[in-house]
């Protein structure tokens, strides 16, 4: 059995997605922001960087949505849900995964997380203020570009998909104007119609 | 033939590494980052990112770190640089790699390029004040726990450990007090003693 620690409308629903398309048996651990439950004893046992989503398996805890990703779609190889036998279609989807990690999502966290890189208050609104233009650029780069289309990866479903409807559910309170990115929306729509994905959300906001 | 497109002192170091580990032909593209070059209208037909390191394969072009090590463990799996039979072992390496991508490297830009994330002078002042205590708290949850000894993944030498090296360059740099990392300053005194690594430099300073 695998356990996704999770909190609701974070990075963690990429993972929680991929696991019900993957089709494992998996149960849910809330954390519970608002009550800064990332930080108890009890959870920096499990991940001491203080942070969604953390995987417990048997053989131990894993973290970091790429490389959870990736190790969902090794495990559960049936699902098809990465070229593993490829390895630079591989590394092209983890290329992806791994620029919305390290790029797209770090200029969406400059919005509520200033205080990780700077303790003035004055630069964390500078910041603030940047952010519609330094995540409108990445998703501008994935709809220019990296979306293949229809799927990230060209026709092949892969955990990618799972990831950029993730961080896509972010665009308009990040101030990025939708109408500009035409094929991550449809993305974002056609991602909306998959039962594992109306799961994934039902299970976080009735968790 | 694989063109590694790459600048001195950057993270695009680990891959080189990585390359020579794996036994890999390649040949060396240095972008000249005080020319601007990585915004040239050709790197960017190569990169549209404006960034180090790309790859150049017979199949196309390959970026972000992370992608790139398993890539190149996976190309040449004689080399033994990752487990790849292992998909709990290969995440938790991938882990590795993708916490240094997303949140050590991260917390380091916020030394030299806060105008990624805001448009304000002061706010980069502020944010470089920060560095040592970001960069700190990541490089001590490595030394803490995610290093485990004598390489990255333990007995296994692997493209963690090429990464692991490649930033632990910039410590002294980043204001963050080496003597509270014994574990990090060995690995990177072990590492400066392999030939991969003494190549891949000395390949960087006179090319």
């Amino acid at each position: 059995m695998l356990t996704l620690y999770y909190a609701p409308h974070s990075c963690s629903l990429a993972s929680h997605i991929a696991l019900i398309d993957a089709g494992a048996e998996y149960r849910l651990e809330r954390i519970d922001f608002a009550a800064n439950q990332q930080r108890s004893p009890a959870y920096l046992a499990i991940n001491p960087k203080a942070r969604v989503p953390a995987l417990a398996t048997p053989r131990g805890i894993l973290t970091e949505t790429p490389a959870m990703l990736a190790f969902i779609a090794q495990s559960f190889p049936a699902a098809g849900l990465a070229p593993l036998a490829d390895p630079f279609a591989f590394a092209e989807l983890q290329a992806f995964n791994s620029y919305v990690c390290s790029t797209l999502h770090v200029a969406h966290a400059h919005r509520m997380r200033g205080s990780r890189w700077s303790d003035d208050p004055e630069a964390w609104e500078s910041m603030r203020r940047k952010v519609p233009q330094s995540v409108g650029a990445a998703f501008d780069l994935i709809e220019h570009g990296m979306l293949k289309g229809p799927w990230v990866m060209g026709g092949l479903y892969s955990v990618a998909d799972a990831y950029l409807f993730t961080v896509a559910q972010w665009l308009e309170a990040d101030g990025v104007e939708p109408d500009r990115l035409p094929k991550i929306v449809d993305h974002r729509a056609r991602m909306l119609e998959r039962p594992a994905v109306r799961r994934a959300i039902d299970e976080e906001l009735t968790d």
